[in-house]
């Protein structure tokens, strides 16, 4: 199931509307373009609503929210409910400050997201209200160890449960559930979190892996974190001595960009709960 | 006469000011310093005119327009206008959305542009007053093939007449006329289509171009579109194996950076109908 | 003291707020994370205070200024200054327009910098209330050579006892002063001017250096300086001939993903007037 989900994204070529932070933009666009979709950035009030009618997807990340943008996330948000595309949340930073939670939580009260992907400090700031992010970067605390594993499952269940859609919590593990199911996910390497943006980008090409399955929501958001860790892999297995973050970036957009099926099928590492 | 654009370009390293999207504008600043020239970026009503000014070129991109930005495109085009700088546009998504059809439309109306480069369907958008854009990519249905080819060199030069500027339309065959001459040139990959940019990289260049060969307009576009398209070709014949789109870019961008006249001229491929 | 100085980075990864361009932010945050720091991008009004509050430095980089976020730079100075944090001012293009050399001014006026970092030209317009900046690149008349150097030092330290800060003017040789002691570092490479944002990469890696060595800020300052000057030459004997600007812009943040105190303060030269 996962080597088909990432099939149909190159067969189908979602176009994915993006109202998203000027910090990874450019990253989440050739992510989207090495998956197999196509990116679009807009985000005027005048201008979201049309764009995002001629696109399958919508991704929304507040990584550099402001007065211009909310009000432009809230109506393409709308639209795209009103078509029914797919429709994901990147609450960048949430917990880090009142704008960027309250903005967040009121997103989640008038769209309905088919997924959420956020650090699991993000995550327990919209569960439960307030949290303790440190900047873009999940709390320590926070973090999901094998001890924790179990209770953080059934916490994210309730959460997804509540929410009405996927949450995706990636970090170290990868937790995606839909509630019922969760796939547990180990892909990955430590040193992604030295580039800006690996989460933003995972965004970008989970709308686009949603959009592209749109029968099999669960296994197209797993099949998108798996795509991206075991890029991770890939790419760091092609790094030199010399090589440092800037070049470890871009061998992870190469390694999307040369994934087959096959290929992920076999380096996908998870289990379901 | 290729060759000189591109040496003039590094012996006069005009100042080019970019009105342009957040998505590939690193891109475009890095590939203007590549080939000579040097960027500067300003968007804010208060800033644009007098940024222009100390600037030989203006390059006015609509990825990303807004409520604030769109009037600076104008205050910028007709100060730039005003003193004689050579004023392109990059009408990106015109055709899928009245927005950018309509920004696009009235900036032609109330600024000369020296050129104007888009792919087929936002030309076709311009020309028609309507169109398909899918997204920012042009429309299969308007690609141009050796079949249509005729049709399309005809029109465009019959819009290049009207618009009173060149037309540059780029995609797997590019176009560049002034109404009269029409350069049909064969440089350039398939694969470039997998970066976010390429378009926009070439109009900041293609800014620099006009500015620095001031008598000698037509030659200055067909000669950027030269250096993109072969820059591509050098860049792709200096991949690894396992080298993607992120890779791509950087190589694109470092081949400009290498290119000198002598082979840009050799490798150019055009033709002039 | 310069080894100490990144090793204190890396030991203390702060958390640096940026208010910075859309143009170079990317590699400024992937700067951050090579240092060692973590960086956090936010210009809302609503959202600069709190985001500043749980930062252990700011970073003003006036680069693409607009009337949304010059508020914002005033809001989140002062919230940084109340707290005790480290803030620093990059006032690109002062001298290039009266809007960016008034809003660098009343900065300056209203907001207690710890650092200023520019060009010569930058610095001259900010330290005379006028300048001739060339875009965002330094004026050749005004560059730095051996014959005027002892003057130019001289000059800055006039400036820094007045602005109560220290005064970092990059280029081919490099000036740190506290108004006492100038260090005239000699690293880097020409090339480097051939990147678009190695000044505002080093802004933002010297407001963590800043946060980090709360004790040392003319030690944190220079080694900062040093470190991009040392990241270049070493980014620089890693390219191979078909490299360019693009490469080489990831080779000199991978250099500085793997600096150890060790190699910085062999490669660091410098002396102290």
């Amino acid at each position: 199931m996962i080597k088909e989900c990432i099939e149909n994204v190159r067969k189908n070529a979602p176009l994915v509307h993006n109202i998203t932070n000027y910090v990874t933009v450019n990253d989440v666009a050739n992510v989207l373009l090495a998956c197999g979709g196509s990116p679009i950035m807009s985000d005027d009030l005048e201008d979201v609503e049309e764009i995002t009618s001629i696109c399958g997807g919508l991704n929304i990340n507040i990584g550099t929210l402001n007065r211009n943008t909310i009000p432009s996330m809230f109506l393409a948000g709308k639209k795209a409910n009103e078509l029914g595309h797919k429709v994901l949340l990147d609450p960048v930073g949430a917990g880090a400050s009142k704008l960027r939670t309250d903005t967040a939580v009121k997103l989640m009260k008038e769209i309905k997201f088919n997924a959420i992907r956020g650090n699991i400090s993000e995550i327990k700031t919209l569960a439960l209200g307030s949290g303790s992010t440190k900047g873009v970067d999940a709390d320590v605390a926070d973090a999901i160890t094998e001890a924790s594993l179990d209770n953080t499952v059934a916490f994210v269940k309730v959460f997804a449960k509540k929410a009405g859609g996927i949450i995706a919590v990636t970090g170290a593990t990868d937790l995606v559930t839909d509630g019922d199911k969760c796939y547990v996910i180990r892909n990955g390497r430590s040193e992604m979190g030295k580039i800006t943006g690996t989460g933003c980008q995972l965004s970008g090409m989970m709308t686009a892996f949603l959009a592209a399955n749109p029968e099999n929501e669960l296994e197209a958001v797993a099949a998108a974190v798996c795509t991206m860790g075991l890029a991770g892999e890939i790419g760091w297995s092609n790094m030199q001595p010399s090589d440092g973050n800037a070049t470890y970036r871009n061998r992870i957009i190469d390694a999307i960009y040369n994934m087959d099926g096959e290929t992920l099928e076999k380096g996908a590492r998870y289990e379901v709960r």
